[in-house]
């Protein structure tokens, strides 16, 4: 099997750019979406979801997290996806930079504010302030135009707990069908409860017919996490920079808000993820991109199924499948010329750190 | 006469390298040393000088300012430095990423939080809390190192009123004689007050003998912006980027933070700056650097003489002298193969626009 496999478009421009060095920017949020029981398993309870973002981002950078006591894992042994992304970077030595769009709790590391605002829940059709969200927006471009300046590629990640809810929301806004297409952290899609949830937003936000500005997408039904990376990436494409949306089924929604704003930079724009998430059959990313505009998507085949670990070998059942740009930044490497099994053994090793980790804490 | 003045050590490493681009760095914060009447005309009253680093920052981003409804210049027409900086990296195409120390006005852009505060005034005694410096430094430090994983030149600049007063008071509570080589944005430095505050400052702090550790003298008498230069320089330099602190005096507070925390990295460090800095007869940047650390030090031969406007002209007189990176980005772009003229030629017409939105808001 090959290292990275491309299921739409072409993804060679990508990978020229990509092979010559790359700049990670993991976009952080948080939506009270993911307070819905059920909705999420990215935190042991409802209320912890909202410190996934920030324990993410600090075990990205500094290998430990500090708003949680505790590594990054769940007691079982599953690790965050954080794990791939961190290993891979450390390995290619490219920069990373986090960005918030809007977390209820900040990491303590250097962090670029957008001064965005956490989400609301988006039943109360009312999820972000449309002035926070043209904020967001506009630093978000800025930010992306210097980001172009120092790195022809950029690979952007995210953290955001129930992000996927919100995605099928904003999509469904946009007039996409994204009903049974989104991913899931979960090897069980809770697919009925988030269509549960989206039909409540776009009921209580009044949207009946499809909207025309993604901006007001997303102040009714989206999250913080959508119109950062989807500013920083036309900004960034503006400039000539390639751009990889790094991530699942969500992307689709951050494809759809570039090309409603500027259609003319999605040359410059392509989809990144995992061979996990491609293959989650309660989903369709492919039939996503398609119905919102034909992007290359590219899918690096990670495979954990001879890993010496449950918890590693897990992702091959379904946990988890991506995030933080863990595949994203995983075709950059291979792309760099790393081959997969390097990238296993690294994240092998730091999987093997972070069980030490958990023994001091336990 | 050239371009650029290299007045000590050798420059060429640094000007090779910024030769193949470079990432400018703006660093603001404020220090409620500013509000001491009369010690600083970076504002128009001493309130309004915690106004200036947000305005300049958003100013050299958007080439308007937010936080303030006017232009950044005098009523008279004497400019910010950050029209030069802006000027320049426009002509270069350079990236500009801003970073918060501890500002008390945010500006409206995307901004990296190092989370510093706002200093307090030194003649306290207690500047800044020590765990907030030391946060300062440690996200200092992973912020350098990735930057330098994107650009293998960092230019980094200051905005801070009163800068120079809390560098002098940082100086000589590490031992070294600052008391009559401090410059000033004002053609008459106000150097007798500059020396009372510094002398009630240390007496308050309870400093009668040199400190060894810069984190504790940040802490007692210093100001946001030092601990974070430094601590940029410091990430950035260990992981062989070629730094350029792009100031005046207080660049010589900023390079013995860094000789204190790690001499090592010294090879990779440089000061850049303006030739009206150099010809202030009242400070002494090259006997300074020469009592910390023999670093190179260069300067930007801009001249003013011949411009059109008065405003502009006052440079040449010994206003301002420096500040936002001017000199700095200005030997950045000559060492890219701008000419003087072409620097001056966009500095006059960057002017030219300030002029237009005065006439607007007038």
């Amino acid at each position: 099997m090959e290292a990275v496999t491309v299921h739409l478009g072409d993804f060679s421009s990508h990978m020229r750019e990509l092979s010559r060095g790359f700049l990670f920017t993991l976009v952080i949020g948080t939506t009270d979406t993911s307070l819905v029981p059920g909705i999420t398993i990215a935190g042991a309870k409802p209320e912890l979801t909202h410190y996934t973002p920030a324990a993410d981002a600090e075990y990205l950078v500094l290998g430990r997290c500090q708003v949680i006591p505790t590594v990054p894992m769940t007691p079982d042994g599953k690790p965050t996806p954080a794990l791939i992304t961190r290993a891979v970077i450390k390995l290619t030595g490219a920069g990373v930079l986090v960005v918030n769009a809007g977390a209820r709790v900040r990491p303590n590391i250097p962090i670029i504010d957008l001064q965005g605002e956490p989400g609301r829940d988006i039943r109360t059709g009312l999820a972000i302030d449309r002035s926070i969200v043209d904020r967001v927006f506009s630093n978000g471009v800025i930010l992306g135009e210097n980001l172009a300046r120092v790195s022809g590629a950029i690979v952007i990640g995210e953290s955001i707990p129930a992000g996927t809810t919100t995605a099928m929301a904003f999509l469904v806004a946009m007039g996409y069908d994204a009903w049974n297409k989104m991913s899931s952290a979960s090897p069980v899609n809770p697919r009925d409860l988030k269509i549960a949830v989206v039909k409540e937003a776009l009921r209580n936000a009044g949207i009946d017919k499809p909207l025309e500005d993604p901006l007001e997408a997303v102040s009714r039904v989206g999250d913080p996490v959508i119109p950062a990376m989807a500013s920083i990436a036309i900004g960034a494409a503006r400039r000539g920079a390639k751009v990889l949306l790094a991530g699942g089924t969500q992307m689709a929604a951050v494809l759809a808000f570039i090309k409603h704003v500027d259609r003319g930079v999605l040359n410059n724009v392509a989809i990144g993820t995992t061979k996990w998430l491609i293959n989650d059959r309660t989903a369709d990313l492919i039939g996503l991109v398609r119905e919102v505009a034909h992007v290359p998507v590219a899918s690096a085949n990670l495979d954990f199924s001879n890993m010496p670990y449950e918890g590693l070998r897990a992702y091959e059942g379904g946990f988890v499948k991506e995030g933080v740009g863990a595949g994203g930044v995983s075709i950059a490497a291979i792309s760099k010329g790393y081959s997969i099994n390097q990238l296993q053994e690294v994240i092998l090793s730091n999987y093997e750190e972070l069980l030490k980790g958990m023994g001091n804490t336990a």
